[in-house]
Parts: C-alpha cells; structure tokens; sequence
C-alpha cells in the first residue's frame, strides 16, 4: 500500500515543559488550534512546579504530596479543555535538573509521538532555572531520537521545527517574538483552560493582557488584506531552527 | 461589489536591490517560484552596478555610458527569464548614497505596486557598502509609505513581510538562514538567467553550488515525510519582522 | 559666596524627542515624579509628528497647518499637566532627518538648560526611523555641548545621565528593561496628560496596561521590604553609559 | 509591634566568590563601603584558590593542608581589615565543580543572612572556570532561597539586587561597566586588605592602577557639580537585573 | 645546557575532537601542513562517533563494536595519510557528557605533548551537542594543565592558542570565520584522507565545495601581492583567546 | 622585468584618524615598529581636533586659527619622533561630517601610498562621535580605492588588512582585543613621541599605564617558550576581516 492510500495520520505536537501550568499560560493557543484542527497534542510536563510554582499552597500549609496532586487535577483539567493529553514525569522542581535518565525517557517520548512540531521553553530565563534545564533536555532528547544508533523502542523521528514559546519576562530572557501565531478563534477555550488553574489566578488576566498585547502587534505586522478582527489574540514564539517554506509569505 | 466577488488581483512582490545582478544571484529563485505562480514581480535596481561590479568591463576601455547599457540588457534579459519586470534607477553606484528623492521614488513604487512581500538586502555588508544603503532606504520607504500623512499619488501599502536575500559573505554580515526556499522546480530557470550575466561567468557555478549547500540544509532542518528531491536547491533569507502565522508548522 | 550659600538650582531635565506624543506615552511618569519634586522638566520636541502620527486628522481631510496645530495644542496641555514646558522645532517628520543646523538647535538648549538627566529615545525602532534620528542627534548635541571649543552661547555642560524610554514594539528594538522607576504616585497625573492627546485614543488603555505590566515586573525584581503598594505603576528605562554610585544598592 | 517601632536591622551584604582572594581585588572598594556604613557584609568562600590560584606556594614545595591554611589566614586577615566576616566552604577548586549540595548550603547562608545586596562573579570568564561555576550556584541559590517550597531553615529572601564584580579580563569575559563606585574615600582599607594577600604581591600594583582608571572613567560619566576629588578611585560593576528606582539619576 | 643548545624539539599541535571523522572534514587541512613541515601532531578523539555518525552502518544491521572497529580504522588510516598520530578515548557519544575523568585525561595528553597550538570544536552546535560538550572540555583541560596545583604527571603547560574549527551548519553555530588557511598545497591529501571515511561517501565533496568557497574568500582578504594559486583551498577558523604578534600583518 | 628582480618596495601602512594626537596614543608602537623596520607610514589625520580634543588651549583663550597651528605642530613633532609622515585635511572636527569629498579624497591616499596595512579607529564610541565618522569614511575609500570604475589617479589596490585600534573606553565602545601586538623594543619612542603632545599631558601616564596592562595581557594569551621581556608593552587591536594565515599560530 502506498503512501498516498495510508489511512492519513494525524499530525502530532508534542510541547516539553519544566511546570504543569506553563503549557496553559504560554502555548495553550497553540494546543487549542492544533486540537481544533483534530491534531494529536501530547504535553510532556517534567514535574509538577510542587516546590517553584506552588507557593499559595505552600502559605496555606499543604504537604508536598496534596501539593503535587492538586498542581496534577489542574493541568489535567487544563490539557482536557484545550483538548490534549498530559504526560508527568515528576523529576522534581526547584531545582529541576538534567540527567541522562531523564532525557532518555524523553527520547521515548519523541519516538512514540512523532512529533511534526515540537514547543518548549526558551534557552534563557534569569528568573527560573528549571525552564532553561527542560530546554536543554527537549533539545538533546530531540537530537538523540534522531539517530538510528541511539537505543531504544520506535522509529527514529525526522527534524520537527521547534518553536520557544514566551517566558513571563521576555526582554529579560533574550526573547524576541519570530513567530506571531492567531489565537483569536480559540482565545475562549484558553481562558477556560487558564481557569482551571486555581493557584495562579492572579495570571489570568496578566495573560488576558499579554494576548491583547501580542495581537495588537500582530496586526501592525501583518500584510494587507488579512481581513483580521477588531480584537486578535496572539501568542509569541521564537524559532531556534531554519523554517523550510515554498513560498516566501 | 465585495471584496470575495472583485476579481482578484494577483499576488504582487517588489525586489529592491542596489545593482543589476543582485537579484539573479541572490533571489532569482523565489523571482520565478513567484512568477510561476502567476504573480506579479517588480524589481527596483538603484543602480546598474556600472563601477563597483562591472570590472571586466572596465579593464577591457568601456566607458561608462557602455558599460551601462551593457548592465541594462544582460538584467533585463535575465528579468524576462524569471518572468519579472525590472525598473532601473540609475542612482550612481560605487558609492550608492541614500538620498531624500530616491527614497521617495521608492516610496511611489511601493505605493504603485502594493507588495504583498518585500526582498531586499540585509542591513550589513563589509565588503560593499551600496547594499546597506539600498536596505535603509527600502525600509524606510516601506514605512513611509504606509503612512497617509506621507504625500504622493497612489494608496497608502499595510505593512508587507520583508525578507533579506543572502549576501556573498554571509557569516561576515551577520546573516542567519532564517528562512530557506525550496527553488527545486524552478532551479532551471535560475540557472538560465544567471547565464544571462555574461560578465560575471565565474558566478555561476558559484552560485550553484550554494543553492546545493542551501538544499542540504533545508533536508536537514525539513520535518519528516516531506518527500524531498534527491537534489534539493534552495535560497536562504532572514526576516527582520515577525511571521504572523496561523499555524505553528 | 560658596556654592553652599548660593540659592539653590533646581535639578533640569530634558526630554528630547521625535514627535508631540512620544514624552507622554513613554516618560509621562518620569516627567511628572520631577515636576512634582520641584525640578524643572524641558521638552524639546523636534516634530509635531504631523504626518507619520496623526493618520486620523488625514483620514478625516484636515490640512498640514491644522493638523500641526491640533498637535501642538494637544503636547502642550499634556505637558501642562505633568509639569513641564515644552518646545516645538518644527522640523517635519516622516522622515525626520538628521541636520547639523537641527542638532545646533539642540546644543544651544542643553547649554540653556543644564540638564542633571536627559531622556530620549533608544537607538534602534524598525517601525519608526524618526526614533533613532532622534536618538542621535540628542546624544551628539549632548558631547558637542560638553566642548568649550563648540561656538554658542551659554555655559558649557557637565555629563549628564542619559535615559533611553521604552519604544512601542520593546522586543523588536533590542530595548530590556535597565531601570524600572515606581510611578504609582503620579499615575493620575499620567492617565490625564495621556488624555489629552485625543487623536489617540486607543493608546490610554494601550500604555495604562504596559505600566501595570512594568509595575508587575518592579515588585518582581524589588529586594525586601519596600512597602510598595499593591498596583505599582512603572515606566521602563535603557542606561546608555554607566551609572555612577556612591553605594550599590 | 510595627516594622516602623521594630530596632532597625542594620542591611545585609552577600559576597559569594570562587576563591579566597576574590572577594579583596575586585569587590573590597564595597564591602569596606558597606562595613564603613555600619552595615553586615558576608563572604562566602567557595574555595581556598588552594590549586588555581596559589602557583608561588606550590613552587616553594608547600603541601595542599597547609597552603589552604595560608590562604584562609590571609583571607581572614583582609575580611578583618575590611569589616567583614568571611566563611569558607572548601568545596575543592580547579576545577570548582557545581552540585547540588554546595547549593544548598548557599541557600542556607542566603536565608540566614537575608541579604539586601548580593555581590558575585560575571557569567563568562575564558581564563578561570571556577568563577563562572560560582556564578551559577549563587545565582541559583538566590532563586531557590526565594521559594517558601524549597525546603531548609530560615526565612525565604526577597529579590536582593546582584552585582557583578570585574573579572580579570574584562574585555574578554563580556565585561561592561554599569556602575562605576566610587570608592575613594575607603581607599586606604581597601589597599591595606589587598597588602594581607601577600602570594599576590605582583597584583598589589596592578589593581590600584585599575581603580585609577575605573575612577578617571567615573569622573568623565558623572554629571557636572558632583564635587569629585582631584584623583578618584572607583571598582566597576554589571547589573544583571534592572534597577529599581523612585527617580532617574 | 641551555635552551638556545638544546636539540630543538619540533612543534606540537593537539587537537580535540567528539567523533572519529571530525579531524578530517574540519581540520584535515591544518594537521597536513603542520606535519607536512615535521611537526607533531596528536589527534584526541573523545568517541569513535559510533553512534551518531554512523547512521549508514547502523542500517546494515552491524554491532556496536563492529562499527567502532570500521570507526576506529578508517580513522587511523586518515590519520596516517594526514602524517598525525590519533588517540581514542572511548567516551562513548550521542551524548558524550563531559566528565571529571575524562577532562583530567586530556589535562595528562596536554601535559604530555606540550602543544604549541590547539584545535578543537566551536562552543555552539544546535545539531550535536556532541560537539559543544568536547569544546567544554578542551578548553577546561588546557586551563587544568597550567596549573602547577593541578595534581598529575608531566610538566605544566603555557598558554598555546585555541582555533575552533568549521562546523557543519556555520551561521546556525555563531561561527564567524577569523582565520582563513591555505591548504592548497595539501589539498590533495587532504582529500585523500576524506577518502579513508567509506562511511560518509557523500560529505566528500561537500568539504571539497566548502574548500573552494573558503578559498575564494580567502582571495577576496587576502592583501596585494600575494601570488595566490588561480585554485586556492583553504579552511576556516575562529581564535577564542587574542592572537599575540610582533607585527600587523 | 619580473617582479622578483623589481627593486623592492617597502611595505606601506596607512594610519587614518580623526584627531591629531589620536595616531599616537592608539597606534604609536605599531607605527614606531613599522618604522624601525625600514616601512613607510602616512598618518591621515582629518582634522586636527581643534575643537574636541583642545580644551587647555581653549580655556587659555587662544584663537581657532592658534590652536591649530599648535595640535599640528605637535603631531608633526610626534610623527617625526615614531619615524611617521603626517598630512592634515583640516575638514573640522566636533562634528567631523562624512562628506563625499573627502572619502574621495581618502580614496587618493590609499591610491598612492598603496597600503599593505591600514590602522583606523573602531566602529563605535559613545564618547566621540568623530572616530566613529573616521571610521566609516576609512572602510568606505578602501573599497572605493579597489575597483577599477571608481575614476581617479593612481593604481587600484589590493585588500589590505585593517587593524582598530582601542578606544579611550574600550568596554563601552564594543572593544576587545583580538591581537596584542608586542611594542617593548619601541616603548621609548613611543613615550618620547606621546611628551609631544604638550596639550594633554595627563594622558602620558595614563597611556602608559595601559600599555603595562596589555602587556600583562599578552603574556597571559602568549604560548610558553617566547622569552618575554620582564615588563612587556603592548597594544590592541580588533580584525574586522579574516585573518590570512599559511599556518595556524
């Protein structure tokens, strides 16, 4: 059976991330279209962001185990409304660090998921090194997948682009935004999926903004006849790799 | 009459170099990629390169209205086998100096052609400084010309991606493929127009083998399952603007 | 008379920049803290931005005269406001262009004005070239104002602080956040003078959130035990040259 | 009892270096500041310099227990001429290695000492890989002693301000000044400091020829009227984290 | 005896690579001439590449210590036709991790061979973290040998200079090229050494192309007068540390 | 005759500066060296920073045409002391203004004196924006003086290298050393050639001073075995462009 008669495959997105919040505030636009257009999303969330990302929790008195499982109802509930799947891996945060297992698991991950797009944090975050570790790692996993002389299960994958999505300071960071992705048909399910997340309600309207924001320069970007809304929503990215294009647009 | 019955205009790309060769070199495969399309290609030559690229000429007692001409026919030649029109300035090159008037020129052709894309040369360039000063005023014209308090006839332009074609020296002016061009299916017809410069032979094999290079690169930054040629040719741009996207591919 | 004994000068500060608008949007806080101090805020506006910022008084068909006239009528209530005197150069914007005679205008005010703090736009603004030919006119008026063998009037000038405000697009101009300065107190002075400027309505809510975001971004880079209060307001600011301390904190 | 009735808590220097001369070449001029203000300063000595920096010892046959000796006894003896209360973590140099447990006493110290003001090495250093190693455990340290969910004794800190001290190299290690302190008036101590360091006799000179430049570079940034002695003397710093401000100055 | 009657000892050049065909494709260039004027030469190789670099035996089906052998004997053979020396060390790769151990074992091959000049890998590869990693050690290891503290066998050693070689993807590493070689009169050897790596047929003229272009370069730098060959060949390097002369040349 | 047989011609440099004194605080040993070995150096100097670099004569009360007279009295003095010839083109300074004319006129000296080596200042300086305009009108004439189209007197050139030389504040002008050049054999001229310039007579030691330090400097970066002097002097450059090198040392 050729190719061309395959039953098609879906195409596949995976995002590799440090905290189990952070594909919702960053890239949940991204998940929410590819879902929409009945792509596979897979979110591999390293750890729960128990100990760097939980301090309400923490204030109120909870254990680390209720804390984990919490930060784990809530991205669940997150991943669901934006319509993708949810990984945890819990290698503890604050400090997340980098092992050879870790990255191994990874490789795995990449091989089963096939990913044709992959999304993770950016090189740089002088506010939280847990972000830049999950960078080096989604990186080096993504390499190592690549080489048949790498052991393990699956196929090797091919080269997915790689798209860093925004950190909560960008100039600080190094980010500039390549990539100025529309999120306006899906900025309702972000909401809802950002709602999910109890513990940090105070973002909720700090990335409200941050999309109005990335909109409003989106459409100063944009060329004529877009036909665009009056409101666009947009999330930013940077891409570390070449797009490879047919066409120059 | 709404926009979605008017019959459509087609695609338009305006090139903006500071010589009579630059855009066969350095983009004449996104020239015909576009033209085969059936879309419209302008290019704005400042200069026919008359005195800092004309050297056999030069050594062989030309003078210089002949060398002009000679510039003039071997870019027009070459124009018509990518299947674009080419405007000539003749600036002065060698040095090529940004002036008020010719910018403004530039801001009516902007006006006149309403671009849907933007090809010009990078903002650096150690070895030739006409290209720099051929990027200052395109990009400024560019701006210039969206604006409606800016006099002139024609309407105002929204704000059309620009992408940087690749200069001879690339790692000595700062250029980073961000973008590479599949030009495969039009490798031919390049190929063809560059051989319409006769006096700068020893380019076009040059010139060929960076479109080999450029295509190994893009096989090794390209996803999986594109279903590559054996032999891929490529150009490489830089975009200094954001990509507005719909989609993270 | 010692300088002990001599009645006290305020402290100066000038505002150099492109168009009517831009001190208001970007330094409006900073100019209001030193006006409130008692200090002596000049605003040298080189343009009215009369034709590259004012696109609603084209649209709806009004004259250059009138449409600098409205410009300046609004800067000057906005600068009644905050404090400040401003004055107009008149020096046509869009494009706004570097001129030996402009930048001897501008020596003759720092010498006037002995400025202790100058605040002008950062050097890079792909959406605005006017910005950086603000830029560098102001800082080389400032080194020719230093020199005893520059002709003109007044006493030569120290070496100021200079301090680059925030740009529209801060990513895209390579501006990061040196200095974040706490506005709160005078936000209400702000929001007025921004008011003022009603050819631009749809930048109060525009700039009122960008200083929620640097307020945010303050409380997150303060050291203990500031006391602020619970929505700091701040402005964005790029040191040029290095700061000169007696302690570091 | 309000924190206005409460015996004010004098501020609080963290000094955190790779070896146990650092701290007196490159940061003396603020830590002799800071004693002089009657404020805590606490050097963390991560190692001795017992390998890297100690060459004079090992040629005159010394053994690794004793030189370590001789270097703790010189370093103390400079914190005491300083006001400084000095510790060392003999953590092993060339090469200082970066774990997690050497962190975790840093974090302990950061907590303990709830510093106001955290001095340490730049990023990058081509010629000394310890300093760099020092870097990012004090930088990481200062993050984790933030999170009220890192375990450990003590209260979490705020978000002291750091700053980076001169490197031996500046050009070479990505050095740019961005503040110039002046230390003039400590000077003496800070020489007397540098004279304890007696296997470092060669770099007395050399460093005292630095503050002079770093002073002459002070005096031709510092605005006019500052009242600046005939000779100055100044230590250079970055500021990897914006200043935090209630006026430009 | 003194140095100026000592039997003269002929240079040394070392040079630090990840994977078994690194020192050919990058550097075949440099080890031809040096050992073409009686020079030693010592080839560090930290892996045979046996997993990431031979993706061609892996389809074959061969073993893991089938394909260092083919590795490990091609590259001897490239060695010899070059007229160096090479040692594996085994590390294993994809991903090599830098190590205590292996680091100290270079500092032993610094120590030993005394290098007058070092090659090795450039700090950045977004392709193969391989190579990075190798860089990281290389230049620990030299700053290690100098130290007398530094425990080991083997004389200390100065401060050789570091040229950082080629990478595969240039403008995708941050690689400028510094120094431009001439290898013409090697070339042919070099290309015979090419030659040895069966397993990599196709990157054979892929080097030979880059040779040209970097020679083309090489003839647009070069000075008048030079008498360059009509085909000159050359490689490219960056210097990480100054270059120290008697003379602007 | 052949070229072998021709009576040789001495290697050329060709020093372009701003001021008059710049050539020998920046450049003098490179200039004292060059003319110690039998070479020919001219000494560009635009203008003889009559207005910039004057302010002793200026607060003197001396007349514009006076002050002149004694910077190229002093800098004629200066360059017969390093074994240099001078030439002035008064085209004024503060500001110093790129114009055509004076490139072109630049373009005849290089015509003439046919350079082997070029020595000018750096890019950047915030401090001075005349060697900034220096430099561009150096980098512009030496391309303009190698084609053949560009009309004027004398041969074309070459590529000849272009060394900067270092700024008054290195680390803010984007400065670092890439070649340390080993001027201890002349030292005392170059200190005989700095006490002619009576006017600024503070920077003799200063000058000093920073060639004690780049001296420490090279001796750091230098191999073993080069028998330095006790106290090496030495100054600074960057290479703008590749060097060209038949072997790596």
């Amino acid at each position: 059976m050729t190719q061309a008669n395959a039953p098609a495959t879906p195409r596949s997105t995976l995002v590799i991330t440090a905290h189990a919040g952070d594909f919702v505030w960053r890239a949940g636009g991204a998940v929410a279209l590819a879902a929409a257009r009945g792509e596979r999303v897979t979110i591999a969330c390293l750890t729960f962001g128990e100990r760097g990302e939980s301090a309400k929790a923490w204030r109120e008195g909870r254990e680390l185990a209720e804390i984990k499982e919490i930060r784990r109802d809530e991205a669940e509930r997150a991943a669901a409304t934006l319509g993708a799947e949810v990984r945890f891996f819990d290698a503890g945060d604050y400090p997340l660090t980098a092992t050879a297992e870790l990255t191994d698991q990874l490789v795995a991950v990449y091989r089963e998921t096939q990913p044709d797009v992959v999304l993770t944090h950016p090189t740089e975050d002088p506010y939280n090194g847990d972000h830049p570790a999950a960078n080096r790692m989604a990186l080096q996993a993504r390499i190592l997948a690549q080489a048949i002389g790498y052991p393990g299960d699956g196929d090797i994958i091919g080269a997915p682009p790689v798209f860093y999505f925004e950190p909560h300071q960008p100039e600080m960071s190094g980010f500039r935004p390549e990539v100025l992705l529309d999120i306006t048909e899906v900025w309702d399910t972000k909401r809802k999926a950002m709602e999910c997340l109890g513990a940090q309600q105070h973002l909720w309207d700090y990335y409200t903004d941050l999309a109005v924001r990335r909109g409003v320069q989106l459409k100063r970007n944009a060329g004529p006849n877009l036909g665009l809304a009056h409101r666009t929503m947009a999330e930013a990215y940077m891409r570390p790799f070449p797009q490879i294009a047919k066409e120059l647009a």
